[in-house]
């Protein structure tokens, strides 16, 4: 593989809650997203979904609070915790989760990216 | 678990070649580490290690060519590819990798850290 620049990857795309690979390690995906509003209430069942902010916020809303996330600052979704991911505008950040994870988990809606239609870039 | 700032973190030490685990995730574990100059070639034979950069410039030396990354650059050493990392001065990294991991691969020299001496701060 060639090395990757971050923020050239970011420069490739412009769909919101529509996440791209970048590399794969250890049967887990390395992904960015971009997002602005909120996603939608979901879970995963059986995968931890670790979150690293480049730019922007991404509040990861819990149900029993919110992880407020600014850029240069992760956090790891539990498996089996309900979240739902909400941004500011033009929020950029990487997601690190294994090929099995379903983008909005058990919650399918006009929102969802299939993980057969997430792309790499 | 507490959101991380990743640069708080890096403030929290000054030890190189000195991995300091800030997460689990899926059965492995987020890292950082300071580096300048050499570590040791080595191999992690059933391992894909994941580093991202920081600051400074992190040079991963392979049999066949090196993979220079700056700040901002990412890049998966696969399993049973033999590695050399070397650092620009104060260097910062993260790396992504299994619990399993030993630091130096089968190579145990002065500066390995064990695995059960790699501190979560």
């Amino acid at each position: 593989m060639n090395k990757i620049n971050i923020s050239e990857k970011f420069g490739l795309f412009s769909e919101e809650w529509t996440p791209k690979i970048l590399a794969e390690s250890n049967g887990q995906l390395v992904k960015i997203a971009k997002g602005t509003g909120e996603l939608v209430w979901h879970i995963h069942e059986n995968e931890d979904e670790l979150f690293i902010v480049f730019k922007g916020q991404l509040t990861l809303q819990l149900r029993n609070g919110d992880v407020v996330l600014n850029a240069g600052e992760m956090y790891v979704v539990p498996k089996g915790v309900e979240h739902c991911p909400t941004a500011e505008p033009d929020t950029h950040f990487m997601m690190v989760e294994p090929s099995s994870t379903e983008h909005t988990g058990e919650h399918q809606s006009e929102v969802t990216v299939s993980s057969e239609k997430q792309e790499w870039i």
